[in-house]
C-alpha cells in the first residue's frame, strides 16, 4: 500500500497554526530554528521514515529477533540501515544541547518527527526512542564524565540505551524490585538480578547501556538507586550479564523484548544512591508523552491507510467512503488520532515552554498520564475500526491495519499501565500541591472557553462538564471517600481524559475558526463527531463517581 | 496453562437454573432427552474439548495451514484426531433428527456443548460449525436425494461443508456477486466465478461440499441461486475448482481460509433457482447466533484465565485480585461474557421452542442481529481485559490471552459486520410487520419487569430505558428521518444492544433471586456491574439518536 502514514498537512497544522512553535525561537535557546528549518526537517524526516522504516515494517513483524547459533541476537539487514539512516541526519541529538552536538530541536517538534517514524514502524523507531531516552536520563542525571563517556555515542548511533526496571515478579509495583546493587571499592557496582520484558535489551546494532533500576538500600521503592551497566565494558570484555531469552509478543515484534540476567555486573551509580526512582521519574513524563506519541502516531496510520482503501474501494455501486457508516468509522478514527497528536504535542510543546522560562510543570504533570493513557485506548480503537473499514482484507495479514492494531496494543501496558495512569491521575496528580496542577488545567481550559465566544455548539457542553468535572473531582478526593475514589480510578481517568480531549478539540477548532477548506470542514466535523458521539460518556463516569459506587470495591473475589 | 476454558457451573446455571431446558423434554421431540443425557453430554464435550481440541490450540495459530509440495493444504496432525473424535462422540450429528442419525438435542444444550470447543480451540472447531451449518441448510432445503447423499455422510464427519458467498468484489454487498451458475443439459450446473474469505475452503479432513451463491438469474439479490459443488466427484475426479491461495489472517489462523476458483464446476442446484439468498438468510439466523457464541466462548476462555492468573500472581504484596482495579477488570469481563452467554443460549432456546410448537420468531428474528453483534464486540474487549490483568505477559505469545483477542477480533467482520448487523436490526427487524418484531421484545422484557418486583435497583432504570427506546425508536422509523436514521443505524445498534443485555441480567438476576452463595452473588455483582459502569452509555446514544444527528450523514469525504 501507497497511502501515507502521516497527514503532513495536519502536523503542520498542529505546530505552525495551533501552537505557533516558530514563537518558541524567539528565545535564545531555539533561536537558531525558524519555520523554515522545522519544515525542512519534518520533509526529511517523511522521506527518511518512507525510505528505511516503512518498507520493513511487515518483515520484521514476519521474521522477528532471535538467537542466532552465536547466541546473538539476529535482526533484518534493514533495521542496521534505517538506524543508521536517522542517526546519520543526526535525530537522535535533535533535541539535545548545541555542546553534545545536538539541534536544539524544540521537542514539539521533535515529537512530530517521530511521529513519521513511529507511524511507518515502531519497532524499528523502538531502538531509538529508548537510546534518546536514556540519553535523556544521562544529560540531567548523569556525570559529566558520565555525559561524555555515554551520551555522545548516544546520540551518534553507537550506543543504545535500555530502561530495566520490570522484574519477573515485579511489574507495576516498582517497590518489589529484587535485583541488588553492591558497592565495590573501586567505587562502582555489582549488579544482580533478572530484568524482564526489557525492550532492546541486546541486539548487535552497537554496544548498549542498561539503566538499571537496583536495590542499594533498604525496602521499597526509597532503596532504589540508578546504575548504568554496560553490555560490553571498555576493555571489551563482556560484562557479567546474559540474554536469558527472547520474549515473543502479539505484536510490536521486531523491537527485542529480552529476560536479562545480571551476575555481578559492573555497574555505574547515577547520581545519588536511594533516588533512582526519582530519576526515572524524572524522565516519566517525556517517556510516557512519548508512548502517547506512538499510539496516535499508529491511530494515523491506520486511519489514513483505512481512509484511502475506502476511497477506492467499491462496494454495492459505490465508494465505501459514500456509505455513511463506514464515514462514521472514519471520523472516529479521525476525532481520536487527530485529537490524541493534538494532546502529545501540546504536552511536547509545555516542555518547550519550560525550556523559554515559563512554569508549565503543573499543566504538564496533570496532562501526562492522559497523554500516555487517552490516546492509547482510543488509537487502539482506531485501528480497529480501520480493520473493519478494510472488512476482511483488514483482518488479513496482506494489509497493514491489523499489524498496527497488535503492536497499538502494547501501549496501555507499557510505561505504566492504564490502571496505573490512573492511579498517579487520582492518586498523585489531582491532589498534589492542594490541586495546583487540577486548577491548572481548569484554568488552561477556561482561557480556552474565554475565546469560543462564536463556538457555543462546542462551548457549552465542554463548560458544563468542566463544572461537574470539578464538583465530582472535590467529591470523590474527600478522605472519607478516598478509598472508593480510588477504587473507581479508571473511570476518573477515562471521565477526565474526555474533558481534556474536548478541550484539545475546541482549541483547534478554534485555530480553525474562520478558516474555509475541506481542511477545516474536517478539523469541524472531527471535533462536532467527538463532541456529539464521544463526550457524552464523560458525564455517565461522573455520575458513577459522584455515586461512590463501591461495585468492585466491595467485591468478594470468590463471587468472581 | 491448567485453567479451564469455560465454567461448567455457569452453563448449568444457564440451562436448568434459568432456561429451564428441562421443560423441552415435555414435548415429543426432546423426550428422549432428561437432565442426566444433558449433563452427561456436557460433561463429554468438557472432556473432549480439554483432551483433543486445546491442546493444540496454540500449535496451529503458530503452524497456520500451508501449501504442501503435493499441492494440498497442510494442517497439524491433532486437527483430524480432534474431528474424529467429535464425529466419533455423535456430535456433528447431534442437534439433527433421529431419521438422520441425529440425536434431536435441543440447540440451546448443543450450543452449550459447543461453547467448550470454540473456548477451547475456535480453529479447529471451525471446521465442525461450518459442516453442521452447512448439514442443516441442506436438511431444510435439499431434496430428499441430496440429503441422503450429502447429510448423512456430513454428520458422520466424511463431507464438509462451506458457505461461499464473499468474492474478491462484493463482501457486504452480496448483490453485487458474479459467479454465475448456468444449467446443463442433465440438470446439474456449471459454475464459473471467484470465492474470497472461505473458511474452511480446503483441506484433506475428507471430500468437502461447497454451498455456493451464484447467479442464475439478472442483477441484484434475486439473482441467486444456491449450488452445492463438491471438491470431489462421485466418480473420484476432481472438480473443476481450484485452491488459488491461502489468506493469512490475524487470528483465527488454524483455520484454512481461502480464495477459491470455480471454473466450470459441476454443481447442484438446492431447492428452486433465484432463491439462494433467502436459504441463505433462512439459516442465517442460527450461523450468526453461532457466531455470538464463538465470541462469547472466546470471552469465557480470556476470562477464565484472568482470572485463575489474578488469583495466583502476586503484585504488590497482594494478589492482583485484591487490587480494586484488577477486580473491575475481571468484573467487567464477567459481566460481558456471562450476559453474552445468556444471550446466545436464549436465542438458540428460542429455536427449540419452536420446535416446541411455539412461535417465538419475531423475537428471535430481532434479538440476532444483537446475539451476533453484542459478544463480538463486548467479549473481544473482554479479552483486551484479559490481556491487561496479565500485564506485560498478557501481550506475549506464552501466555494465551493474546491468542483469543486476535481470534476474537474475527466476529464483528464475518457473517455480516457489525455495521450490517446495524442495518439489519434498524432497517428490517424493527419496521417488519409495522413493528411486530420489537413489540415482541418489549413485551419480553416487561414480561421480565413484572416479576422483578423486589429488584427495583435493576428494573427502576430498565424500566425508564425501554420507554425511552420505545419513543426514539418511533421517532427515528418515522419517513422524514429515515435515512438520518439508517445513517447512525450503529449507534441503535449498540443502545439497543445494551438493553437487551439489561434485560438478559435481570433476567439472570432473577433466576439467582433468594439463593445465596458466591455463585448467586457473582451474578448480583456482574449485573450491578454492567447496570452502573456501562448500561448509562445506551441513553446518550439514544440522546444522539434522538437528535437526529446529521454529522455522519452530511460529511464531505473530501474534508476526512
Amino acid at each position: 500500500m501507497s497511502a501515507a502514514v502521516m497527514s503532513r498537512r495536519d502536523l503542520q497544522f498542529l505546530l505552525f497554526e495551533w501552537l505557533d512553535v516558530v514563537s518558541l525561537t524567539g528565545h535564545p535557546y531555539f533561536a537558531e530554528h525558524s519555520a523554515e528549518t522545522f519544515n525542512g526537517l519534518l520533509e526529511v524526516c517523511e522521506s527518511l521514515a518512507a525510505d528505511y522504516f516503512a518498507p520493513h515494517n511487515r518483515l520484521s513483524d514476519e521474521h522477528e529477533p532471535r538467537i542466532g547459533e552465536d547466541g546473538k541476537v539476529v535482526l533484518p539487514d534493514e533495521v542496521a540501515a534505517a538506524v543508521a539512516a536517522f542517526a546519520k541526519a543526526d535525530l537522535i541529538a535533535a533535541q539535545f544541547d548545541e555542546s553534545l552536538g545536538g539541534m536544539q530541536l524544540p521537542l514539539s517538534v521533535f515529537q512530530a518527527c517521530m511521529a513519521w517514524f513511529q507511524a511507518a514502524n515502531t519497532a524499528t523507531t523502538g531502538y531509538l526512542f529508548l537510546t534518546i531516552a536514556a540519553a535523556n536520563l544521562l544529560q540531567a542525571h548523569g556525570s559529566p564524565k558520565q555525559v561524555g563517556e555515554w551520551v555522545r555515542p548516544m546520540l551518534a548511533g553507537e550506543l543504545f540505551g535500555t530502561m530495566c526496571l520490570s522484574e519477573p515478579d515485579a511489574g507495576s509495583s516498582l517497590a518489589d524490585v529484587s535485583t541488588r546493587a553492591v558497592r565495590a571499592e573501586d567505587g562502582t557496582y555489582r549488579v544482580t538480578g533478572t530484568k524482564m520484558w526489557i525492550s532492546a535489551g541486546d541486539h548487535e546494532l552497537g554496544n548498549i547501556l542498561h539503566l538499571v533500576l537496583a536495590r542499594t538500600g533498604g525496602p521499597g521503592v526509597k532503596g532504589l538507586s540508578l546504575v548504568a551497566v554496560p553490555k560490553v565494558l571498555t576493555d571489551g570484555r563482556r560484562n557479567e550479564l546474559a540474554l536469558v531469552g527472547l520474549n515473543h509478543k502479539m505484536g510490536a515484534r521486531g523491537t527485542t523484548n529480552t529476560l536479562l540476567a545480571f551476575d555481578g555486573a559492573v555497574g555505574h551509580l547515577i547520581g545519588e544512591e536511594n533516588r533512582g526512582l526519582q530519576y526515572m521519574f524524572h524522565m516519566m513524563n517525556e517517556a510516557r508523552i512519548g508512548v502517547g506519541l506512538v499510539a496516535a502516531a499508529l491511530g494515523q496510520a491506520g486511519y489514513r491507510k483505512s481512509l484511502e482503501y475506502a476511497t477506492v474501494r467499491m462496494q454495492g455501486g459505490a465508494t465505501l467512503v459514500e456509505h455513511p457508516d463506514v464515514r462514521r468509522m472514519l471520523l472516529a478514527q479521525k476525532s481520536y488520532v487527530e485529537g490524541s497528536s493534538a494532546l502529545v504535542l501540546r504536552c511536547a510543546h509545555l516542555v518547550d515552554r519550560q525550556r523559554t522560562g515559563e512554569d508549565t510543570s503543573l499543566l504538564l504533570d496533570i496532562l501526562t498520564p492522559v497523554a500516555k493513557s487517552w490516546p492509547s485506548q482510543w488509537c487502539l480503537e482506531a485501528n480497529s475500526l480501520a480493520i473493519q473499514v478494510h472488512g476482511g482484507y483488514g483482518y488479513s495479514r496482506e494489509f497493514d491495519v491489523e499489524q498496527h492494531y497488535r503492536d497499538n496494543r502494547l501501549n496501555p501496558i507499557h510505561e505504566g499501565t492504564h490502571g496505573i495512569q490512573a492511579l498517579d491521575l487520582l492518586g498523585r496528580k489531582v491532589v498534589m500541591r492542594d490541586g495546583a496542577a487540577f486548577r491548572a488545567f481548569t484554568a488552561a481550559a477556561r482561557q480556552t472557553l474565554a475565546r469560543a465566544a462564536e463556538l457555543d455548539e462546542f462551548a457549552a457542553p465542554l463548560g458544563r462538564l468542566l463544572e461537574r468535572l470539578e464538583r465530582v473531582t472535590a467529591l470523590i478526593t474527600e478522605p472519607e471517600h478516598a478509598a472508593v475514589g480510588r477504587a473507581n480510578a479508571t473511570a476518573y481517568l477515562e471521565a477526565f481524559g474526555h474533558v481534556v480531549l474536548a478541550w484539545t478539540w475546541l482549541d483547534l477548532v478554534i485555530a480553525a475558526h474562520g478558516k474555509d477548506g475541506p481542511f477545516y470542514d474536517g478539523k469541524r466535523a472531527a471535533a462536532r463527531y467527538f463532541y456529539r458521539y464521544e463526550l457524552p460518556a464523560a458525564h455517565a463516569k461522573l455520575d458513577l463517581l459522584a455515586g461512590h459506587d463501591r461495585t468492585t470495591l466491595d467485591l468478594d473475589p470468590q463471587s468472581l
